[in-house]
């Protein structure tokens, strides 16, 4: 039997003493040394593939989904994009030692705030191997140590990747330990690492409930979770309805299996007769399976009837609720009971209502007349993001570098004391 | 035998419903009702201090320290320090809905990130009343619910405060369960209200290492700890020796059982052998007991020798260690190894060796020229503090009431889509 406490431990304090060294780094050797990962993902593309060709084997005699294939499945473009992607972040202005403003007190001293990195950082991941080098690429930017732990069924894709990581980043000046991807996918390894609060400073869960809480409950380190997103559009009396049309349209169908992609739609009452019919048949059109409450079935015919459970649905695919509201506070009130706080927003010309539903709906992020699939780091000019934090600490919405680093007080003083 | 995850249900689904009526509020109304329960504390001060008679009554007949006992007993002036320190925070800006910058995406959408209340917040704490009041008042004014579990031997004062505080609040318009004080301080049912995620959004423990260690252990909640600080001052072979004799003083003498109180003194082997004769006799007839290195002893007769365990102590007591260092290097090094990240100080008037100590020491306060004792959210401008933060997310430092808040992503759009 494996002794994962010792284990755990040797891992874990491999990436503190990185996360001291990394803290260090100038902004110059961090830029070079993710270009230079991107370089050698795209040179090992071959062995890359091969490791990744071996997984997909496995998963198809176990007799996985063809989406979670694909998922898992690294093309040369895939690969590609995992350069470009580390690019990307190599080019973003370095977070570390930023104060964005300093202040005087009336003793003297100068307070500000002074970015530095988190430390170490744990991401506990499905499927997808890009994310091994997506989420390296963005918690070395911020100056972190990174433990990558994926899922079983990517987990040779995950070792190539990163042998490929830890090799261009030592040649660049990164210290050992920078990047480690965890080789062993026993659960009992995870909970052990999910105790080491005294060297991991932060655990990122990336997947379904089911991991979300399996960590919440065992990790005594902070967790930012990245949860399901039942986003709704609520479409005004005051909306201009092609205008709601575009943007209903974009938020369900422009990629549907994305968090931020619209679940259910909310209509007001005095619209509802004349927009309802109109956006339906657009939806149905592009392949959209609509399922209704019994006012929308009684303007739209044909439209399945809509369960409580549907409410309550992250559906990921093709599939609309649509429910018809008397007013905003119905809208609202939907939201509060069966929304995710993820993303939502409201279609509408009316100032005082738009301002309303902004202030009172409590979501990572509350859109006016703007589709829902907008909610993103890119989108919202925060370069690129680790995922979009669900949680309401530290983090909240998109999370870019910025909220991989922690900030400092620091004091510029002339023998100040405490009178 | 009582049900205690029923009751912690019960608890936490109503101060969520309250936490929701809270974020709603008005800031005068938030404003006004700190502002009565601050009267109604001093116009009760007769039967808070009936309750706490029976407290102190109990904790005697227990043999409780005396130290405990004067941190436990509620005077008329402590019931008026409670009642001044509400209005102060009434009359701080409310953060509420403050958004500090929007930007202009190339899309023409306006993103923003507007401050919210985080919701519920359970706050657990050992001995002092007034904690009671004090948390209360920064968790309501940043538009929160508060539940406040305090410790077994303070119980009937902390339900007379929780009492006095709900009246006034809920005259004022504050929503019942707006504060909660737990009036069973069964382990079982902490642990229970731990587990409550879906309801209680922060838990703040306040004590000693024993009761934040099971704090951790339990709760699948964010904690933001409020843990021990071993606090250094260097000084630097280039330091104003005058400047760093004021400052050193100050840092352990002005009140040595804080946390950011100064509990080892490093100091450059060059300037040792003037320094530390005059500060240790400053020290020692200030009542200080001085625990030295080899070093040390040699230049100062008739020191204690320190110990192994001296460097990690956090004595809060009037008791230094004080070691020679060849260099800073040396310094930092004692510092990462036996620092708890709280609050360090470097005094120089070197300007490299400022701007690097600044940089490479990881503490949530880093100070040049001034005492560790002004790592306050009072001294550093933040208005009252809840406590200084150990922790890295989040919040780090004192914690004023900003970091009892999240913030939220607006978009103020006109049909903005993902293309």
């Amino acid at each position: 039997m494996t002794d994962f406490a010792a284990l755990a431990e040797t891992i874990a304090k491999q990436a503190k003493s990185a996360a001291r060294a990394m803290a260090q780094l100038s902004a110059g050797v961090k830029a070079t040394a993710l270009e230079r990962m991107a370089a050698a993902l795209v040179d090992a593309a071959e062995t890359i593939q091969a490791a990744n060709a071996q997984d997909v084997a496995v998963a198809k005699k176990a007799g996985l989904s063809g989406a979670l294939i694909d998922r898992l499945t690294l093309t040369p473009k895939r690969i590609g994009e995992m350069a470009t992607g580390l690019r990307e972040v190599a080019a973003l202005p370095d977070p570390v030692g930023e104060i964005e403003r300093m202040w005087v007190r009336p003793n003297g001293m100068r307070v500000g705030r002074m970015r530095v990195p988190l430390g170490v950082i744990g991401i506990i991941y499905e499927s997808r191997p890009n994310v091994t080098a997506e989420a390296a690429g963005l918690c070395l930017k911020a100056g972190n140590a990174v433990i990558l732990r994926g899922g079983s069924e990517a987990i040779r894709s995950n070792i190539a990747i990163g042998r490929v990581l830890q090799e261009a980043g030592a040649k660049a000046g990164l210290p050992d330990g920078a990047v480690i991807v965890v080789e062993q996918t026993d659960r009992g390894l995870v909970n052990a690492l999910l105790k080491l609060d005294r060297y991991i400073d932060l655990i990122i869960p990336r997947g379904g409930e089911g991991l979300i809480r399996a960590v919440l409950e065992q990790s005594t380190i902070p967790v930012i979770k990245h949860d399901k997103g039942v986003c709704h559009i609520y479409v005004d009396e005051a909306a201009d309805l092609a205008m709601a049309e575009a943007v209903c349209v974009n938020a369900k169908v422009q990629r549907p299996g994305t968090c931020n992609a619209m679940e259910t739609l909310l209509v007001h009452q005095s619209v509802a007769p004349t927009f309802l019919p109109a956006i339906v048949a657009r939806l149905q059109k592009a392949g959209v399976e609509i399922r209704g409450c019994e006012r929308t079935r009684a303007l739209v015919p044909g439209v399945k009837p809509a369960t409580e459970e549907d409410w309550h649905a992250e559906y990921l695919d093709l599939i609309l609720a649509v429910r018809v509201v008397e007013t905003m506070d119905a809208a609202i009130d939907h939201i509060v009971t069966y929304g995710s706080q993820h993303t939502d927003a409201i279609m509408t010309q009316d100032y005082q209502r738009a301002m309303a539903f902004v202030r009172r709906v409590d979501s990572s992020a509350v859109l006016v007349n703007a589709s829902t699939r907008l909610n993103d780091g890119g989108q919202f000019g925060l370069g690129a993001e680790i995922g979009i934090s669900t949680g309401r600490l530290h983090a909240r919405g998109p999370m870019g570098i910025d909220e991989l680093t922690t900030k400092k007080f620091i004091v510029l003083g002339d023998g100040q004391i405490r009178e």
